[in-house]
C-alpha cells in the first residue's frame, strides 16, 4: 500500500496522540525509526548508526531528523512536517538536532519516549540539543494508540496468520527424524516466503525438537530429530507490516504417554484461554482460564511463562496476558494464547493461536488442528 | 557451533574488553541483547520487552540478568557467571536489577553501553538501580574490540558471500518486465535460504528500479519493471551470525547511453576504492580512490554517501570508510566497498563488495561480474 493511501488515518493518528499529550504531563513525543514511527508517518527507516527521530509537540508542527539520503522518502507526508536533514560527518549532526530542537520547543519539556526502542544514541544527540528536557517513558499512551486495531489491519493480520499457516503445512511433509532443527527452519522460512510473507520476518522460527522443546525460546540448533521427540515448531509471517505468531506442537513417531497427557492438557488450557478472551474482561482473566486447566492437573510450576501478548506491528506488544493485568479487552486488540508445559531436559508442548477481540467475543485467526499429529513415519 | 567451542576464545573476548577499561575511565561495561552480548558470552536472545543485560566489570566477576524462562541458556557458559533472573511481573524487576548492581559494584561508577544498542528499558532499569551511576558511550572500545576479524570469524563472512552471491545467480533468471520489486525480492530471499542463508537475514533485500533506483535506501514497492529501468539490487546473507552486504545494478532491456555512462563510472571508483585498501592506510583513503573518480567525472554531487561501513555480526559496524575517518586499516579488518551515483528522478547505480584486510593488502570476498548487464529481454 503506498503512502498517500494512509495519509488520513496518519493524521487522525498523530492527533489521537499530541492532543492528549497535554492531559499526561508530556510536552513533546520522541520516536526513533521503527513500527511506531511507521505508524505515526508512514515512512519505514532501518535501525541502523545514523539517527531517525521523529518530534511530536502538543499544539506545534511536526518534526523529523533524518539523514540526507533518507530525505527522498519525505515525498509522501503529510503538510506541515519539517525536516532537519544532516550529511554524512557525525560531527555536523549535534548542530542539526539543535535547530530541531529549537522548532519544535522541546528545550526545558518533558519528552516522551518509546523505553522498548528509543536508544542511547539518540537519547544523547536530544539530551544535548535540550539539557534541561527530562525525559520519561511514554509507553502507555503509546502503547494506548495501537492497541486496538481497525478493519484495514485486522485484515493484514488475517492475511499474515494465513500465510503462515499455508507455509506450515507446505513444510510438514518433509519433516522426519534425521533433519536437524536448523534444517527444518531453513524449509519453513522458505516456505513463508512461498505463500507471500514480507520480506522481513516477525521473527526467525522456533523449532525446537527433543529436550530443546523445553526450552520455550529455544534457537534452532544442529540436533537432528529422533522418534520419540516432541516437537515445538513457533513461527510466524509478515504481511503490509503487520504480523502473526503461530506454535504448534508434534510427536515424532509414537511418544511416552506422558507427552501425550500434557499435550491434551494445553489443548484444553489454549481452548479455556481463547473462550475466555471477551470484550469487557481484564486481561489477566484469559491468562487465569488457561493456567487453571494447567494448575488443576498438577503441573501448574512447568508453565513458566505467561499466557499471551498483543501482535501487531510487532510481535510483542500490549496487552499483555498475564497475571495482574487488569487492563479490559476491548474490540480491536489483538493478541496470542499460548500455554505451554516444559519438562526440563525432557520435552516441551506449546499451542498459540492468534486472537482479535469483537463487539460480542473474539475472533480466532488461526485454525490449524491443535491435536498432538504424528509426523515423520 | 556449539557455545562449547567458542569457550576459550570468549574468555579471551572478555578479558581483552575488561582488561582495558581501567585505562579508558570505565568501571563496567553494560550490554543488552545484541551482537555484542553474543560475541562475548556465545548467547543469543531475541531484543524484546523483557531486559537481558550483561554486566562486565572491571577486576570482578561478571553477571547476566535475563527473564527466568531464559535462564536454561546459560549452561554453556564459561565458570563465574552470575545470573539475576526474573520472573514475569515487572514489578519485582527493579529488585532483580539491585542485587546484580549490588553484586557487581557499579553503584557510584562510570558504566559504559553501547549506544546503538541499549534502550531506554535498560538504561531506566540501571539508573534505578544505581543512581549514583554515571553511563557513558563505550561505542569505541566496544567497536576496536570487533573490528578486526579472525580467522573463524573471516571464515563465516566468506561463506555468507558465498550464499550471497549464489542466491542472485539463482534469482536473476526469473527477472523480466512486469515483475514488481516486492516479487523479485521474496524470489531473492527464497534462494538465500535455499543456498544456506541463517533464518536471520542481515536485512531485507533493497530492490529498486527505474527511479526508485535514485534512492539509495528504497524499500522494495509494487512498482512493475520497465524496459529501459536500471535495476539496483542490494542483499546479504548470514552465516553462523556473520553477515554479507553486496550490491549490482542491472540494465533492464537497453537503457539511456548516460546509465551506462554512470554504471561504468561507479564499476571504475569501486575498483580504485578495492585497490585502494591496504593494511596501514587511513580509512579514509578508500573514500577518496572510489571518490575521486566520480568527482574528477562530473557526477561528485551524485554520490551522497560515504564508500562504505565495516560488516561482521552487523551489516553496519566500524569501520566506516568516509571521508575524516583518519583510522589505520589493519588485517581482519572487513567493510564493504559501494560506490554509487543516483540521478535524481531518473535512476542510480551502486556496486558494493566486501573486503577484508590482509596483511600485504585486501581480500575481496564477493567477486560476481561488476559489468551493467543487460537482463530480462
Amino acid at each position: 500500500m503506498s503512502e498517500n493511501d494512509f495519509s488520513p488515518s496518519l493524521i487522525f493518528r498523530q492527533n489521537m496522540l499530541t492532543q492528549k499529550l497535554p492531559g499526561s504531563g508530556i510536552d513533546c513525543i520522541a520516536i526513533n525509526a521503527g513500527p511506531m514511527l511507521t505508524y505515526l508517518t508512514g515512512l519505514s527507516f532501518h535501525l541502523m548508526e545514523r539517527p531517525v527521530v521523529l518530534l511530536l509537540p502538543a499544539g506545534r508542527p511536526p518534526a523529523i531528523i533524518l539523514p540526507e539520503l533518507e530525505t527522498a522518502k519525505l515525498k509522501g507526508l503529510p503538510g506541515g512536517f519539517q525536516a532537519f536533514a544532516y550529511g554524512e560527518d557525525p560531527s555536523t549532526w549535534p548542530a542539526v538536532f539543535r535547530e530541531a530542537v529549537q522548532f519544535t520547543g522541546l528545550e526545558g519539556g518533558v519528552v516522551g519516549v518509546e523505553p522498548s526502542r528509543l536508544r542511547f544514541l539518540e537519547l544523547s544527540y536530544l539530551q544535548a540539543a535540550a539539557p534541561q528536557a527530562r525525559f520519561v517513558s511514554a509507553e502507555e499512551s503509546l502503547a494506548a494508540l495501537r492497541m486496538c486495531k481497525d478493519a484495514q489491519e485486522v485484515s493484514a493480520m488475517r492475511r499474515a496468520v494465513q500465510i503462515a499457516q499455508q507455509a506450515l503445512q507446505a513444510t510438514l511433509p518433509a519433516i522426519r527424524p534425521g533433519l536437524t532443527e536448523r534444517q527444518i527452519a531453513s524449509e519453513l522460512v522458505i516456505q513463508l516466503y512461498r505463500a507471500g510473507s514480507d520480506p522481513e520476518l516477525p521473527f526467525g522460527p522456533i523449532v525446537a525438537g527433543g529436550p530443546n522443546s523445553a526450552n520455550p525460546h529455544a534457537s534452532p540448533s544442529d540436533r537432528p530429530l529422533q522418534a520419540g521427540d516432541l516437537l515445538v515448531i513457533d513461527w510466524g509471517a509478515s504481511y503490509n507490516g503487520y504480523i502473526s505468531d503461530l506454535t504448534r506442537t508434534f510427536a515424532i513417531g509414537n511418544v511416552q504417554p506422558e507427552y501425550a497427557h500434557i499435550a491434551a492438557l494445553v489443548k484444553e488450557a489454549n481452548q479455556a484461554g481463547r473462550e475466555a478472551a471477551k470484550p469487557g474482561f481484564p486481561a489477566e482473566t484469559v491468562d487465569q482460564a488457561a493456567r487453571g486447566v494447567i494448575d488443576r492437573a498438577g503441573y501448574g510450576k512447568y508453565f513458566t511463562h505467561r499466557t499471551g501478548h498483543g501482535i501487531g506491528m510487532e510481535s510483542h506488544e500490549a496487552p499483555y496476558i498475564r497475571q495482574g493485568n487488569t487492563l479490559l479487552l476491548q474490540p480491536g486488540m489483538a493478541f496470542t494464547v499460548e500455554p505451554g508445559i516444559y519438562l526440563p531436559e525432557r520435552g516441551g508442548v506449546r499451542i498459540e493461536d492468534n486472537l482479535v477481540i469483537t463487539p460480542t467475543g473474539a475472533e480466532c485467526l488461526s485454525d490449524l488442528p491443535r491435536e498432538l499429529l504424528s509426523i515423520g513415519s
